[in-house]
């Protein structure tokens, strides 16, 4: 067998298709049950894969889970363009009210976010992952500033972030349901708040 | 001694002395260490309590962390009052980032949103702590109604959740430092969308 260093991966062929079964075993457990309870011979028996292919790839829970998360980062839809401030950032909003208030990724996003509370590791994968969105629907945002929408000098990403922020603390703290009226109602907020300049980047002049 | 309800407390005397001594010692170790390694035995040996003691008032950890979460919930600061919706929207946006940001508190916040995730009891006194925040807070978006800033059907709980919400995303998922600037721009925004009449309630006229 060849040796490999935790969390790489070469694309195509059985190392493609045990990463694949096995990210998608740790994730119906993180999702199931929460991080508290993943064990990788578990997962290995779950992924109908050797416990010692699992240990050699990935070293240790925190480590699979920061694959998961880069794996969930490759994957993140391309945005969608409306030709609109608000309709592109209600389309993002929806896009995280899907994921959030689906049974298996609001589980599962929770159980993540709990991990990086605790773990280092985990923290930057995470940030990761929401680099790669933000950094995937911030020029949305630049697209307004060209038409004349939003002002020039505004944070893109910070724009992208205030979408996600509301459904986010649903999520977490509560408040409501996350449904399309809440995505809805981010995506204006957001959208209302860049308009008259709030999202201007610090150290400018507002 | 006395038999006691777990979580029930009496006022004044060594009881309220004993939880106030538990208390602290449970948001200590949850503050450096993690929900994971909350155990009632440790907590009882930092507060300088007998172990029967804290089983017997509060039986589980997680019991105890409920009751951690309803002290912080009563001890939770007054609104201020400043005349203008940007302005206590700014007071308020300024408490939560000096907690978040505080060296005990913000660590103690993320250990407790993570147990949250995996336990109901968690969950529900979570809960129950932001309802107390966002119902003191709220009746500043009422006065700024009445004063004819934010239009009539304005959800003022909404408008209270907004200002919070992205300095809780910026703690749990990254997106920069919760400092000053974040905690103005969270009210700005929250205050400019509140104003265009985005937290009027589902079902009203636009």
């Amino acid at each position: 067998m060849e040796s490999m260093e935790p969390g790489t991966v070469r694309p195509g062929g059985r190392t493609a298709r045990v990463r694949t079964a096995v990210l998608q075993a740790a994730g119906d457990i993180l999702a199931e049950r929460g991080y508290s309870h993943l064990d990788l011979a578990d997962i290995a028996r779950r992924a109908g894969v050797g416990k010692t292919t699992v240990y050699r790839r990935w070293g240790t829970v925190t480590g699979l889970v920061a694959d998961l998360l880069a794996d969930m980062a490759e994957q993140s839809l391309p945005r969608t363009e409306t030709g609109s401030l608000l309709g592109d950032l209600k389309a993002n909003a929806r896009l995280v009210q899907r994921t959030l208030a689906d049974s298996r990724q609001g589980p599962l996003f929770k159980a993540v976010i709990a991990a990086a509370t605790g773990e280092a590791r985990t923290a930057e994968a995470l940030r990761h992952f929401y680099d790669v969105r933000v950094d995937e629907w911030a020029p949305c945002v630049q697209q307004a500033i060209d038409r004349g929408e939003v002002p020039e000098g505004t944070d893109t990403h910070e724009v992208i972030r205030a979408v996600s922020a509301p459904l986010y603390y649903r999520l977490l703290a509560g408040g409501g349901r996350i449904d399309v009226a809440a995505a809805d109602r981010a995506a204006e907020a957001a959208a209302t708040a860049a308009r008259a300049g709030v999202f201007l980047s610090e150290g400018r002049p507002r």
